[in-house]
C-alpha cells in the first residue's frame, strides 16, 4: 500500500522509537515532566515567544489558541476553507461561543485588504471582531504558502483595528522550507500560533501551543477543561524533539515529489503543478468522470491510498514514508483512473 | 426632529393604543391568551405553515428558528452581512453552538449556485451544513428584495443537498409590497421564517416565528430557556393584529418617500436611487469626507436622526412617523453636510 | 373557574390599561422610552442600587443577572430546589457555560454555615465557586421567607470567600410586606437582584435586573443577544410603574386568603399551614391519593385550577385576581379531593 | 523525594516501555492503528460492552460520556464532590450544555432512593434529568468503594425513572480489586462508563470510554470536536495493554499500604482508617494546626510530596512507584507535621 492520504499517518522511525524509549518523564498535569518542559521552552523560542503548551492534537490547540484570543461573543475572521471552519467540527462556537465570518476560499492567497475591510469594530450594535486566523501553508488550499510581505500586511492591518492574529502553523515547517523564511519571523507576526508534531515531521502525537506567557498560563486551564491535561507526556515530547532536530529540513524531499506526481497529473486537468509549491497536492475532481470518493476507493484498490476531502477534492499527501517509487507507483495507478 | 434612524422607532398610533387597551388576554406561558393565539394562527395560516410563536423580538426570533434547524456543533450558511451574523451579537454560537460560514456580502443579489457550492454534506470528516439562512428584505443590502426566482432556485439547491431554508423576514412585508408576491409564496419556500410586527408595522413590540406543528412546539421550550416566556402578551398581540390589518398596504407610501429622499442624495454619490426599493437609503461613505458617525451626529444637531451601522456605513429609514415635510427636511440637512 | 396555578394569570386591571394606554414611549434598544427609563430609574433607587434593566421575564431577567456575576466556566451555588437549577430549562449551563452545585432543597431556611463550606476558592484544580443564588420568597420553598439575619450572615460569608450574591426577586415584593423588611435592607444584601413586576403585582409583562451602573450596562449587551431588547416598552412599564404604586401593600390580602387556604387544608397532611407566610399554598402529596398531576386535573373539571409543579408537588396560589369567594370555593373542591 | 500526590505520577517500568517501544502503530483517526483497535475490543470486552474509545485523559473520557447520555440542556444529577463536577473545570456545562444537580457530599455512601426522589421526569416545566453519575472508586470520597447491592439499587432507579447511568471508574479497577467483583458485573450496570489507564495501572496517557456500539460512534465525532483525535495512539495503547495485564492485581499492595498508613495518622484524628479501603487517604485538616496547602509545603521541605484538593482536605495516595520504605518516611513526616 502507498498512503498518501495524509502526513498524519507516518510511522515513528526506530531513532524516533528509541527517543521515546529513554525519555525523562514526570506527571505534566503537576508541571513535573522534564522532556515536555524542555520542548516547549525549545519551541517558544524558535518562535521567538515567551511560552508554549503541549496539547493532543492539532485541533486542540487550535481551539484552545481561539479561545485565547476571542471571548465568547466575539468574532473571528477566517477564510471559508479553513481547517478551524472546516475539520475542526464546529468547536470555535459549540466550545467557545465563537462566531465565525469568512472570506471567501482562496487558499494561502489572501488578501489583506479585503479582510481588514471585514473588520467590525467594537462601539456599533454589531458582533465585535476579535481576531484573524490564517493557516500555513494552507491545507484545503493546496498546500500554498502565505508570502512574508502579505502576512506583515495583515499583521498591519490587524493592529490598526486592534485585533489579534493566529497563525494555524500545522504545517507552518513546510512554509519555511519553502520560502526560507525564519521561524522567528513568522512567530513575530502572530500573537498565537499552533504548531504540529505529527504531521509532516513524523511525530506519532503532540501540537502546541505559543503564546505569551500570560496566555499559556490562560491556556494550561483551557487545555484541562477540554480534557487535554495528560501525564507521562515525556513519552511523546522526546519524539517532538527528535522530529525537530531530524525531520525538518528533509521537508524538502517531500515538496519535490509532491511537485513530480502534481506534474505528471497535470495532464488530466486536475492540478496546477506550478502552484505545488509544498507536499499537498490537491485534485480538483470538478471535470473529472469519478468524484472524491469514488476516485479514493478506485485507487484504494489498487493499493493506493488518497483522500476525499469534499465531494469533489480529492488530496495526495507525500510524507517521510512514501519514496519515490511510492510517488511513481502513485502516478501509475492515478494516471489511469483519470485518464 | 426627524427620526430616520430605524423603522423601528414608529410609536403606536391612537387606533393601536385603542386596540391594545381593550384585548382580551390571559397567561400565555399556560397557552391561555386568546389574543396571541389568534395572532399566532393568523400569521401561520397568512405563510401557508401549520403553526406560529410570539417573541418578544427578532433576535429571538431568528435565534430560535435558527436552533430549530441547526443542531449544536452544525453549520449556517449566511451573508457576511445578514442581520444573524451581524446584528445579534453571537447568539447562533454562545447560544446555539452554531458555526456559520459565510459568503461575501453581495446584500439581496443571491447567487444560489455559488451557495449550493458551499454546503458541505455530512459523511466528511468536514462540520456538515444544516441550514441557509436568507434575509428578505435585506437590512445592509439596503433594504433590496430577493426574487422569488432567486428563492426559488436556493430552494432547489436546498432540497437538493437536504439543508434547511430560513427567512430572516423582519422586513418580508415590504418585499410583499414592493414585488407583489402573496406571503404564502413565500412562505412556501422557508422551512422557518422570522417575521417582525415592531419595525415597518409599526406594532410596539413583537416577532413570530412561523414552521411547523412539530417545530414551533420545540420553539416553545427553546422561547422559554432564552428567558421569552411572558405573561398577558395579547397587550402586545392586539398591537399585531392591527398592524397586520391597517399597516401593510401603507408601506407604499414609505417605500415611495424613501426612493426620493435617494434621488436626492444620488448627485452626492453615496446611494443609487434605483437600487433603493423599500424603506431602506444606505449611505455608502467610503468615498465622503464624513464616516458614519460624525454624519449622524452632524445631522442630529441640525434635528435629523440617522443610523450609523458601520464605520462608512450610514441608513436612513422611512416609516409610518415620517411624513413628506420630514423627508424634505432630512434631504436638505443631509445634502448641506454632504456637499 | 378560579384560577390559583400562578399569581402570573392576572389580567391588568382598567386603571392599569389606563396607564398602558396613555403612557409615553420611545425606541428603547436606542434607550429612548422615557416610562422605561424612569421606571428603571425608580426600580434601581428603591433597592438602593445604581441602575435596574427591564427584561421580558424573571427567566431572562435571572439568566441575564447569573452571567453578570459567574463567567463561563465558573460555579453558581444554589438550592436544588431554586427556581434558576428547577424552572429556566437549563439556562445557566446551555446560555452562559455555568455550571451549578446545589444545597439539598430546604426552601427558605438556609443554613450559611453549610452554603459557606460549600464554596470552593480559585487556585485548586477544582472550579471556582463565583456566586451564590437565594430565592425570596422562595418558591419551591411554599414562599417561605428567608429571614434577614439569615440574609446577613450569607453576605457576610459571601464577602469571606469573595464571591457574589443574587437574589432571584421574582416575589421579594412578598417578602418586604411579610416580614416588613424595606427593599433598601433587601437591596444592600445582594451584587444583584431579579424582581417581577407581573407575578403578584399583576403586571402583564415584565421583570428588572438591579445592580451597578457597571454591570447594568453589560446587561444590556447580555439582553440584546438572549433576544430580550424590545422597543416601545414604556407600554408594559407603565403598567409596573401603576403596580408599583397601587399593588404592593395589598399584597397582605393575598397572604391572608393563602393562610386561610392552607387551615382549611392542613386536616388533609398536605400543607402546615403555620409555614405559609406568603401567597404560596404547596400540596404535598407524597401520602395523597391522587398524584400532582392527578389532582390538578380532577380539580380542574370542578373549576379549580391549580398547579402540577412535580410529581408530587401541587401548588395554589392567591392574588389579585381572586377574592373570598374563590377562596371559599377551592377549599371546598380541594377538600372534597383530598378526602 | 517520596510523591504521594497521586497515582498519577507513576513512570512507565522498563517492561512497560519496551511494549511501546515495539508497539504496532497507524493513524487512528483513520481507524488504522491495530493495537488501540485491540486495547478498545479488550476493554470493552473486559466490561460486557459494545465499544470502547481511548481518549487522552481521564476529564475527556468523562466529558464524551456525559455528552453521550445528556443532550444540551438537560440534567446530571452528580454527588457535590463529585470529580465530573469538581475537577473537569466547569466542562459539562461549558462544552456541553449540561445542567448539574447535585447531592450532598458522602462519598461512595450513595443513597439511592434519596437520589430517585432527586430526579425530575420530562413533562413538567423543570429542567428534565437525563442521567445519574456515580464514581468508583470515589476520589473526594477518600477512595472509597460503592457496594455492588447499592449500585443495583441505583440501577433499578435509573430505570424505572427511564435515565441513564455513567460510571466514572477512573479507579474502578480498585474496587475490582477490593470488593472481588468481576468487571462484567460492574459494567451490566451503567449505560457507559470511563476507565483510566493513567492513574493506578501506571501507564504514561490514557483512558477510554466505554459503551455500546452506537453510543462510540458518536463518541468518536465528540473526540474530534474536543481535540482528542491523535494518531499513532498505538504507543500509547501498548502500554495500557500491558498494564491491564500486569498492574491490575498488584493494586491489594497499593491498598495495603495505604491502610498502614491510614492507621500510622489516625491517632491525630485526621483520618478513619478502617475506611481506608483502596489506595487513597484523605486527610481532614478541619480541625488541625496546618490547613492543606500549608501541610503540603511542609511537607514537601522534608521530601514527601502530598496534595492539598481543597483547602482543608489533604490526599496521601499509593501507587506502583512507592514501597514499603517511602510510606515508613510519609509516615515519619507527616506524624511529625500534624503532632
Amino acid at each position: 500500500m502507498v498512503d498518501l492520504r495524509s502526513d498524519t499517518v507516518t510511522r515513528p522511525t526506530p531513532a524516533m522509537r528509541e527517543a521515546m524509549a529513554t525519555a525523562e518523564v514526570g506527571d505534566d498535569v503537576f508541571g513535573d515532566d522534564p522532556t515536555v518542559v524542555a520542548l516547549e521552552r525549545q519551541v517558544a523560542e524558535l518562535f521567538g515567544h515567551e511560552a508554549a503548551l503541549f496539547a493532543p492534537s492539532g485541533t486542540m490547540a487550535n481551539q484552545i489558541a481561539l479561545q485565547l484570543v476571542v471571548p465568547p461573543g466575539g468574532e473571528l475572521l477566517a477564510g471559508a476553507d479553513a481547517h478551524v471552519v472546516t475539520y475542526e467540527l464546529g468547536g470555535a462556537a459549540v466550545l467557545g461561543g465563537i462566531s465565525t465570518r469568512t472570506w471567501p476560499s482562496v487558499g494561502a492567497a489572501l488578501e489583506p485588504d479585503a479582510i481588514a475591510a471585514m473588520i467590525r469594530p467594537p462601539g456599533y450594535p454589531s458582533v465585535p471582531t476579535r481576531a484573524i486566523a490564517v493557516e500555513q501553508t494552507h491545507n484545503l488550499g493546496g498546500g500554498g504558502v502565505t508570502s512574508l510581505a502579505t502576512l506583515r500586511a495583515l499583521r498591519e492591518a490587524a493592529d490598526t483595528a486592534g485585533v489579534a492574529l493566529h497563525c494555524d502553523g500545522a504545517r507552518i515547517w513546510h512554509a519555511h522550507v519553502a520560502d526560507a523564511v525564519p521561524f522567528a519571523e513568522y512567530g513575530a507576526l502572530f500573537d498565537t500560533l499552533s504548531v504540529c508534531l505529527s504531521k509532516g515531521l513524523g511525530a506519532p502525537v503532540g501540537s502546541l501551543v505559543v503564546g505569551s506567557a500570560e496566555r499559556i498560563a490562560q491556556a494550561r486551564v483551557l487545555r484541562k477543561r477540554l480534557g487535554g491535561g495528560m501525564r507521562q507526556v515525556g513519552i511523546l515530547a522526546a519524539a517532538g524533539q527528535h522530529a525537530l532536530e531530524h525531520h525538518v529540513a528533509r521537508l524538502a524531499e517531500d515538496h519535490a515529489r509532491a511537485r513530480r506526481l502534481a506534474e505528471a497529473l497535470e495532464p488530466y486537468g486536475v492540478v496546477q503543478a506550478a502552484k505545488v509549491r509544498t507536499n499537498l497536492v490537491p485534485l480538483d475532481l470538478t471535470g473529472a468522470a469519478l468524484d472524491a470518493p469514488s476516485l479514493a476507493a478506485a485507487a484504494a484498490e489498487r493499493g493506493v491510498l488518497i483522500a476525499a476531502m469534499l465531494p469533489r477534492t480529492a488530496r495526495v499527501v507525500t510524507h517521510l514514508d512514501v519514496d519515490d517509487d511510492g510517488i511513481d507507483e502513485a502516478i501509475k495507478v492515478l494516471g489511469e483512473l483519470l485518464s
